[in-house]
């Protein structure tokens, strides 16, 4: 990546319509190598690695997005920032978002259209976040699909930096499919997830702990071909809050702090014990299968339930890879896992990431069953 | 919880005889979560999910314990305390905790009655800490039953304020059977272990992080229908020191710190390098059994022998689930695993937390085969 | 460990030639707790624990050195440093580490032969590092053997204080074989691998987080009597960097930032992202094997190729202990796994510790799969 390309420290892609004000090397150079031939027009891959023409670079060993992650991450400090939306963002409500699975696509094409939407969100009562995300929330939508079903996805930037698309499901080159898109711009892709589990998505550009730490981030669940028994199935993808000092009433996402690895906040679902408030419910006799994906950025997720123990957890693509009878089992960061448990006693069931230095930080949720 | 139930910063149960100073939010907090009618009298749960009367409240689809987690996560910081003790600190001598298992029952119903202690504790030679136990010790009582046999469970809160019992080997309604008890009362409950395994039992009363962390915590151990081999077997529960300076002579755990996560100390089984100065021993050719447990509250145990390879180790309940060959393996915070060598070469043998920068602050401890 | 021992802060073995600077109790004591007459001459320890006479110690059932490791650990901030070198480190050239597994010896008997050098090593453009090293690079040699054959191994200690090595693929008696080694000295042992797998080996001497944080380690992989597929085959040593200030152009390590646990910098095979600046290039098609072991010495490598599964990861020894369809897996420190994946889509695949506040800190790279 050629740093004279990077004329100043204000990137020249602000929309006009709405601006995050981006005033890092980190990023700017984030989006200088993106460069405007890559993402003129609409480009598609797909795993047969067909790459388009406007992807000849003159550095065919190297992508450079990827590359910056590394070099820049001694930049001056980053922050996601919304400046002038402050009356919006004492009115954004807060929602809870519902973790039930949704049910598995009929069709053996699954097409998806995400939007990248740089948004505050509230996360919690006192709280609102300056969000960089897919379709404008935190987590972006829950996709679910079978091994071997064709995905059709596209991604269309409507924020103000380069932003990117990096599913733990496909076995793709980066280098094409997961490659940078500028603002106002859109890529398409398609792969047939080879391995049935709870994958991660998330954005690949870099830094990619930027990105990733400011909301950009959510699960795709595959079943295997011969489904799993019936269940009621939910998803908790669980991530990490690193906050700056709230500007006009919004609270940036802070790059430093996340290098600094000491989150201020944990979620599950993008909300700080928002099951805590409201349940989730399930009834008595059901199996109860949780997709627990981790998005991070950095620490592992010992995933527990107060009262109960796993019949089984996968720790890698079911029915496969399966131990059984346990009480607490580690998600890493950028990993997934399957837990299983029957609900055989009605009751409150607390579930947490037992590591409570970060379970009591907001990584902890109600499962109630009911009688 | 409506939090006008917290009339003021002291809780209002302090026992005449000992007090330990709660001048914070949390566990005022805590306290008032725990009602009145809810423990006044003694009262009795199994795992038939036979709910008391008393514990018929107005909101019945949230566990106020749990939910406080959370919301109290932020609160002033608190540290545990004895005012007064000080001459009694100087005095308390230094024992080494036995990590041998004890037998296994013979009975077909274990009965256990804990008593909770707020007590200080000689951990070294310099350090004694303001500590709440089960029994008067950290990690309290090893217990050890076969899978199916029936525990029946009494606790009693000798404490000053509210504590529970929360056991990983028991499938409970945790808001029944593993709520608060006050001062002075006690609670009773029965469970029959479903799997085998090392497991985790520890304080549940809200923060879990506190309650957990000022070394309210110990194992059970439950045998397979079938035992395992024979073997010398023995128990390290580790955990995490996070200490305040020492208010006469003692040092307070403390609240802020564990939120903090960066521990001042690790111990196997509540002292730091106990075994170091004091080994364990075994004979030449033993197979030797470690049931591991990790209590954390936050960091994952990535148990080694220096010197040594683990045959096997059960990642969920033995004799299933089990890898072969191991080096070292984690075992996450709230998590227990058991790793099983042959100690066919005499020696001394060096176990640790292979997180180096953890085990060096005391997760370290010596294995003598003697020949 | 007697601590009167220890004359002065002041080590009597600096070598006249070279001089590391050790102005720190921890080490000092390091060095008295390998007095002279277990190292004044070259002693010879193997798996069948025949213990030279000159072991007689008064301490039978105490290793000194393991001990240390915890009494040490509050002993003054220690670091690395190598006074006067200023001029050699400036000439110091930067060189990448070769990933590929060398070929698995021929012979029945494979003879090695370290010595432990401390070095001034360019880890990155702008970082020079006062190493202590196996064979004067970070890592140590990779060791390729098959499981049963016999390693004759020989440590010669070129430093300026003890040092000595932990091999984690033998079963040997770390009191005799792994004690420390007095500058000069040598020390001779072997071990017949009983299982195969990737395995870390580093210096046992106390403090070992400073010896092993401080670049003394490398990786030992061995084979199963029948050999896993033919494939691409790579070794990845993952490590932290704490760094002090540099003096005259050299970072030391520093002691007081390991026990802290927020390291500076992390890498794969001892130089942050080298394999981004030169990435690792397999062929379309290839079955690739990764052997990942982790120095830590403190946190897990959440290993992850972007835009591919893990076919297979061996938690354990291979061809057993096996998982499939896995998009990340944690190992431990002190730990090692095995993570295959088939290279059937050209392209460019960052391979990254996917807990990205450390993976963003040079724990990445790239992986070409040329077509």
């Amino acid at each position: 990546m050629n740093e004279t390309r990077v004329p100043g420290s204000r990137p020249a892609v602000d929309s006009g319509r709405r601006r995050f004000l981006i005033e890092i090397p980190a990023l700017a150079a984030a989006m200088a190598a993106c460069g405007p031939t890559e993402v003129a027009k609409r480009t598609g891959a797909t795993d047969t690695a067909t790459t388009p023409a406007a992807e000849t670079t003159t550095q065919p060993t190297q992508n450079a997005d990827s590359r910056s992650d590394t070099s820049l991450h001694r930049a001056m400090p980053a922050t996601s920032s919304v400046p002038g939306a402050s009356p919006a963002a004492a009115a954004v409500p807060f929602h809870r978002i519902d973790p039930t699975l949704p049910p598995v696509s009929r069709e053996r094409v699954t097409r998806l259209h995400f939007t990248v939407k740089e948004t505050p969100i509230r996360v919690r009562d006192d709280t609102v976040v300056a969000a960089w995300t897919f379709d404008g929330d935190i987590p972006g939508p829950i996709v679910h699909v079978r091994q071997g079903d064709r995905v059709e996805f596209t991604l269309t930037n409507a924020g103000s930096i380069p932003h990117s698309m990096d599913f733990h499901a496909a076995q793709l080159d980066p280098k094409v499919a997961f490659r940078s898109v500028m603002p106002g711009q859109s890529i398409s892709y398609s792969f047939a997830p080879r391995y049935a589990g709870a994958f991660l998505y998330h954005c690949g550009t870099a830094p990619v702990l930027m990105h990733l730490g400011s909301g950009m981030f959510g699960a795709i669940v595959v079943d295997p071909p011969t489904p799993l028994p019936r269940a009621k199935e939910v998803v908790l993808v669980e991530s990490e809050f690193y906050l700056g000092a709230p500007v006009n009433g919004i609270a940036p996402f802070d790059y430093t702090k996340m290098l600094a690895t000491l989150p201020d906040l944990f979620a599950f679902n993008g909300r700080p014990a928002q099951y805590q408030a409201a349940p989730i419910h399930v009834t008595h006799g059901e199996l109860v299968r949780f997709h627990v994906v981790n998005a991070g950025p950095t620490h592992p997720c010992a995933f527990h339930v107060v009262g109960e123990q796993f019949d089984t957890v996968y720790l890698g693509a079911p029915p496969g890879s399966a131990i059984h009878g346990v009480q607490t089992y580690s998600v890493p960061a950028g990993g997934g896992m399957i837990f299983e448990m029957r609900a055989d006693h009605p009751g409150e069931f607390v579930f947490v990431n037992h590591a409570f230095g970060h379970g009591q930080k907001g990584a902890i949720g109600t499962l109630v069953v009911d009688g």
